[in-house]
């Protein structure tokens, strides 16, 4: 069974002399419900790197009042599995009181449009708590690589900035979005879908790789794309649409008329109370 | 004569076999115009580690709009020789541009009370700017142990709150105040002052060590404190109070009508359009 700590003391205790020999270390921070994805980030890194750890922390930080905190599936028991598996060595599980020891906060915060479009306008605060507690798990650990995955693409472009300004010396890792065998983006939250949703969802997908082709095949304006996705979407009853954008990329950068390659069409649509993200790089 | 980079790169290439060969680091960050308080900083580092990083960077985002920025004392060449006869190793002094790589900042922010009293009243983003720009430093060099001086008291605490809350792994060492004879506290800003006004000013220290006197000799209560400290300096005509204000330690926790040790009396008071600080620890 893997090792699971609980506490940043033990954690370190077990990866100083590691570190003094000079190994690898790889980091997949995780919020527990390990599914298929984290499964190739875990992997990604066994291979990349002497030693991985993964951090299996519902972070309170990024939610927000009225978002799903509690609700959020916690199941370390079958985590500890699939990292053994997929050849992790070690599961930092911390109490919130180990992560934020103090009464007030502490916040790193990336600033800008990057972290105000797309999912930052209806969850205003949690690329912060993204950020302030990604920043304490690399002092933690202080890892040679970071494995995040491409499904949440807004937060890897935010954490790519914050890397590069606040000079984390470490390579950040992106891994391709896993999707199920009916093209459904693998999340810990499709474990709220009713079997009808869930069928349901496929639509994001499906409309994704349609606009892809679309904008292959010449279609790069920016209206058309984004209405074209909108109106695939809306074909599904059960779908309702918080947003469909597309930026440029790196950065989140605004467009105009045109869409320059590479660029990044995302969605947030949900499925009865379920709000799903799900993106495609048009390029 | 002291070696200088002014990249990151440049700085973690000559870190990095250093650090591989187990040396150890210390880092004393400072805004450069360096005085006996900064050598002494430098000579403790050079006395508990390998190798002694002084970074000299006058950094922008702890200047408000209306603040000495601009004015703020440059001497790289006479800062490179109180490095060598400290004993300082290197020399890190980087542009702006260097350590805010984008056109939107991270910024990394201590909440609560211990930013929001004392010079955090009239200074709203100071500490914020701090602590930015200090996360980096720590990215940049990795030190083993980082040092400040107890001149900046509030500094000191929001420094350790932060990392504590961040995680940094390393040791913050504090030094006591350097005094000129006349028991003025070292502070690049003294060379804004006029011979009177430098005279003037040695009522905050004289007063500060009063008030610890009157602590020690039994007299507890915090508005008899304030008002002894209050009206002493008032008695110097050049002086204009900012603030003379008393809270416990550590980090700065709201005192009622006793004061219980260990406690800091710190004072921000203007002589002319210089603004001095000065603090004692009652205890």
């Amino acid at each position: 069974m893997t090792q699971c700590f609980h506490t940043v003391k033990e954690l370190r205790d077990y990866l100083k002399p590691l570190k003094a020999q000079g190994k690898t270390v790889g980091l997949v921070p995780t919020m527990g419900a390990l599914h298929q994805g984290h499964a190739t980030l875990i992997s990604n890194s066994a291979k990349e790197n002497d030693i991985t750890v993964v951090s299996v922390f519902v972070n309170p930080t990024q939610f927000g009042p009225n978002e799903d905190f509690d609700a959020y599936p916690r199941t370390l028991d079958a985590d500890l599995e699939v990292v053994a598996k997929a050849g992790g060595d070690v599961v930092f599980a911390p109490s919130p009181k180990e992560m934020y020891p103090s009464a007030d906060d502490t916040w790193v915060e990336v600033t800008g449009n990057i972290t105000k479009v797309l999912c930052g306008k209806t969850r205003p605060i949690h690329f912060r708590g993204v950020t302030t507690v990604v920043s304490k798990l690399f002092n933690i650990v202080g890892p040679t690589r970071a494995y995040f995955g491409q499904k949440d693409a807004q937060q890897v472009e935010v954490l790519r900035r914050m890397v590069k300004d606040m000079f984390f010396d470490l390579e950040l890792r992106i891994v391709p979005i896993v999707r199920e065998d009916s093209g459904l983006a693998r999340s810990s939250r499709n474990t709220y879908l009713s079997a009808e949703e869930k069928s349901a969802a496929v639509v994001l997908s499906k409309t994704l790789k349609s606009a892809l082709e679309k904008f292959k095949s010449g279609c790069t304006n920016l209206n058309d794309i984004i209405s074209f996705t909108k109106t695939e979407i809306a074909k599904e009853p059960l779908a309702n649409i918080e947003y469909v954008e597309c930026y440029g990329l790196p950065g989140l950068y605004e467009l105009k008329e045109e869409i320059t390659a590479p660029a990044l069409l995302a969605v947030a649509v949900r499925f009865g109370t379920t709000r799903l993200i799900d993106n495609i790089i048009l390029e």
